[in-house]
C-alpha cells in the first residue's frame, strides 16, 4: 500500500504549521452528565482485571483545526467510529495504566500520576497524536474518580485501575498525521493480583521473536507494542510457562518479561555484595513507573555496603552462569498491575534454570520488600510525595 | 502495565484447544441488506484516495467459541465498540490493500487477490487473530463489488480501492489473544495516482528511526507498522522531501520508502549489464504484491543478456557510490496505490544524490515499463492468470 506522497506532504506541513494556535486541554471546561442507570457493584472477590467498569468515562475530542474540545464525563458507553478511522488501520493509539487506591481514611490516592502523564505525551508525540497538559488531565481524572469513588474498592491489594487512552479518529485511508483524535479514560475496579498470596511464575526465553529495537518504539506505551507479544506468550504457555522472557540480539540481552519490566538479583562472588539489576532505558525498554520507583527506592533504602543497584546490560547467558554457580539470588517482573511478579524458573537454550525463592514461599526477599515499600506509599501508610490525595 | 499471567495462561490454552472446532468463513451464508439511501457519486476528478466510500460494506464477526458468523453486506456505516475493545489498546488490527479495475468490456477485475488473502492470513496468525479461507473471502468481496459496481470508475488509472480489515473486538483490558474479532471490507473509488503524469519524488534517508527488524513484524500488514512511520515522513517533509527512505543497521541497508517497497537499477561497470535490485524478504520487508509482480515480470520479460534481477542486500553507501560513479540508473517505490513512484533525489549523510530520470520526464525507463506491464494486466488489456474477472 502507498498513498499519495504529495497529499501527505501538504498534510504534514499543515499539521506542523497549526500546532501553535491550538486550544489546550482545559479541565475547567469540564461538563458532567451523570448516569441515570447506576451499575450494581460486583462483590470484591469477583473482580477480574479490566473486565468491569465504573459508571462513567471521560472523553475529550481533539481537532487539528481547533485543538482540544470540551472535556466530558458521561455514562460509560460504546464508541461509534467510521470504519475508515485511522485507529483501525494504522494503530494510532496509545494508553496509560495507573491506579487509584483508597487509604485507611477513605481518601483516594494516585501514585506518581505525573510519570504517567509524561509517558502519555512521549507516546503521543512519537505517533503524531496531540499532547496534553498533564496536570489538566490529572484534574479531569480526579473529577472522574470523585464521581465514581464508590467503585474504588477498599482493602489491601484492591484498587481502581485507570486506563487513559488516546486514539486517532480521522476518517479516510490516507496514511498521515491524524487530524482528529479522542482522549478517553475508563476505570475498572480490581482485586489483589495474587488473591491467595504470591504465586511465582515460570518463564520461557523467546528466541524467534524480538519485542523492540533501537530506533523502534518499544519504549513507548503504544498499542503497536502489544498485539505482537501474544504469540510468544502463547508459545511459552504451550510449554507450561506463564510468561515469556524477551531477549535481544545475538548476545541474548534480557530486556522484559511478557508485558513487564524485569529485575534480577545477583551475588558478587568477589565482593560478597548483592546486585539489583535491570536493563537500561536505551529505547528498547518500556519506561515503567514501577521500574523507576523500585530503582529510586532501592538506591535510597538499601545499604550501599551490601548492595549495588545497576541499570546495565546483562544476558541470559550471564543469568545461566550465575544460576549454575549459585550466584543467582532472585528475579521478578515489575508493573502497575502486580507491582512485582516473582520468577521461579527460566527455560533458556534447552535447559531449565531454577530461580531461588524464600524457602516455603512463592517470592524472593527483594521482590516482597520492594512490593511492600511501594504498597505502603500507594495506600498512604507512609507519607510520600509520590502519593497524591485527590479528594 | 501487566496482567495476570495465570488468567492469560488459561486463555491461551483455551484458544489453542478450540481452534479446530470452529465454523469456517462461508460465503454461501451471505446476507445482503441494501441501502435505502444510495450516495450520489463524486465526479471522477474529485476522487481522493480513501476519502469517499461505496454504498455498502461487508462485515463478518468471529467468536472464539463458535467461529465465523454470518457474512453480511449492509449499508456503509459506523462501527460501535466498547471503549475497552482490544483494537483500541493493543493494536489487534491488520489490513489489506487491493484494487478492482473496470476493463474495456465493463467487466470488473481483481489483480492477484490470492496474494492479498495469503498475506491477510499471515498477518492474522502473527497477532493471534483468526484466519480465513481466502477463496471464500474473495467470493464475498466479489459480491460486494457486484452490488457496488457502479462505484468502480472507468478509465485508465481509475480503480476501486478495496480495504479488507480485521480487528480484535474483545472487551476487557487483559492482554491476551482476542476471543472476538470483526472482519470488514470497505471500498473507495480512486483516480490516477498521478493525475497529470508521473511526478518523481525526493527522499530523505532516515537515520534516527528503524521501521522493522529481525524477529519483528515488519513483513506483516499490521496497523502496528504504520503509526510509527509518520514522524520520519514528517521530518522528511520539513526538509522539503516527499518521503523518507528507511535504512537498517550500521551498514545502512536500504529497506523501504515511506510505506512502499523500493527498487533500484544499477549499471555494472565490468559487465555492462543492468541490475534491477530490491531488498530480500528477510522478515523486515513488507511482502508487497506489486514488488512480487515486478520481480516475476522482470525475470520473465527482461533480456538476461542485458539484465540481472536480484533480491539482495544493498546499502545507501552503495547507492551513493554508484551515483558518484554514474552507475545509478534509476530508482522507484512500488505499491498498490501508485504501482510505481519514481525517485529523483535522495538526501543521505548530508549529501543530495540525484537519481536519473528519462530526460524531460518525471520517470525512469524501468519504472514506466513495469508500471505499464502491470496496468495492462490489471485492466485486462493483455491476458494473464493474475487478473480475475469477478462478474
Amino acid at each position: 500500500m502507498a498513498t499519495s506522497a504529495h497529499q501527505n506532504f501538504a498534510k504534514y506541513l499543515a499539521t506542523d504549521h497549526m500546532a501553535s494556535d491550538l486550544v489546550p486541554l482545559d479541565a475547567s471546561k469540564l461538563q458532567v452528565t451523570r448516569t441515570t442507570q447506576p451499575k450494581s457493584k460486583l462483590p470484591k472477590e469477583k473482580l477480574v482485571f479490566g473486565q468491569s467498569f465504573t459508571d462513567h468515562m471521560l472523553t475529550v475530542e481533539f481537532d487539528q483545526a481547533s485543538g482540544w474540545g470540551t472535556p466530558e464525563i458521561k455514562p460509560y458507553g460504546p464508541l461509534s467510529l467510521d470504519p475508515s478511522a485511522c485507529v483501525f488501520h494504522y494503530a494510532f493509539e496509545l494508553f496509560e495504566g495507573m491506579k487509584a487506591y483508597k487509604d485507611s481514611q477513605g481518601k483516594i490516592r494516585l501514585f506518581r500520576p505525573d510519570m504517567n502523564m509524561a509517558r502519555f505525551n512521549k507516546s503521543a508525540a512519537r505517533i503524531c497524536l496531540p499532547t496534553v497538559d498533564g496536570e489538566e488531565l490529572i484534574k479531569l481524572i480526579s473529577e472522574l474518580l470523585k464521581l465514581d469513588q464508590s467503585f474504588v474498592p477498599e482493602g489491601e491489594g484492591y484498587s481502581l485501575y485507570i486506563r487513559p487512552t488516546l486514539i486517532g479518529t480521522s476518517s479516510g485511508l490516507g496514511v498521515g498525521a491524524p487530524d482528529k483524535a479522542l482522549l478517553y479514560v475508563i476505570c475498572s475496579p480490581v482485586g489483589p493480583y495474587y488473591p491467595t498470596g504470591y504465586k511465582a511464575i515460570s518463564l520461557e526465553a523467546t528466541d524467534y521473536a524480538t519485542r523492540a529495537w533501537p530506533g523502534g518504539v518499544g519504549d513507548k506505551k503504544l498499542g503497536a507494542n502489544y498485539a505482537p507479544c501474544i504469540k510468544p506468550q502463547l508459545s511459552a504457555a504451550k510449554n507450561g510457562h506463564q510468561q515469556n522472557l524477551w531477549l535481544f540480539g545475538e548476545e541474548k540481552f534480557i530486556t522484559e518479561v511478557g508485558t513487564m519490566n524485569v529485575f534480577f538479583v545477583f551475588k558478587n562472588a568477589d565482593t560478597g555484595k548483592k546486585e539489583l539489576v535491570t536493563a537500561p532505558l536505551d529505547g528498547t525498554i518500556l519506561e515503567g513507573v514501577t521500574r523507576d520507583s523500585i530503582l529510586k527506592l532501592a538506591r535510597d533504602r538499601l545499604d550501599p555496603n551490601e548492595w549495588e543497584v545497576n541499570e546495565r546490560y546483562y544476558t541470559a547467558h550471564e543469568v545461566a552462569e550465575k544460576a549454575e554457580n549459585g550466584l543467582l539470588v532472585e528475579a521478578f517482573g515489575s508493573g502497575t498491575a502486580a507491582v512485582v511478579a516473582p520468577i521461579k524458573n527460566i527455560a533458556f537454550n534447552g535447559k531449565d534454570y531454577d530461580v531461588p525463592l524464600v524457602p516455603g514461599e512463592q517470592y524472593g526477599e527483594m521482590a516482597k520488600t520492594v512490593a511492600d515499600w511501594i504498597a505502603d506509599i500507594q495506600y498512604g501508610v507512609v507519607d510520600s510525595e509520590w502519593s497524591r490525595v485527590i479528594n
